[in-house]
């Protein structure tokens, strides 16, 4: 039950970055994205899929993997949409 | 070494969403924001915060408080600004 809970959050909290990068790529704008808060989360969910590779942790490798890539693609949208 | 570099990624991932809460405060606009992310992600973050809570996990109930805290501001303010 506890490893059912955990499993559901990490989908979640990965999968919610999906609907922002559909977003901003339709409506080819960012302005309201904070640059800080993207750079901030890039770094963070890169050092967190360090974190996964040192410990040999497949679900946090994972899952990051995951939000780096959607992280990565709002990043450039933010810069290039502005 | 590793342990550090967990705690870095919690507390990146953690504080990036304060200046998206600042600069949303402050435009007083969160049109580019998914209503559908923040949704997901606050959700996924409390689940995260259960989790914690269940594993009696200090560091995952702290890093999770203050995250949902900030996600749900801006839940609050998607909902309130549009």
């Amino acid at each position: 039950m506890t490893q059912l809970i955990g499993l559901t959050a990490g989908l979640l909290t990965t999968i919610a970055f999906l609907p922002q990068v559909i977003k901003t790529w339709k409506m080819r704008s960012a302005k309201d994205l904070s640059l800080s808060t993207f750079s901030l989360f890039f770094v963070g969910v890169a050092l967190w899929l360090v974190y996964g590779v040192i410990s040999n942790d497949l679900p946090i490798i994972l899952t990051n993997v995951f939000t780096l890539i959607l992280a990565g693609i709002l990043l450039f949208f933010k810069l290039k949409f502005k």
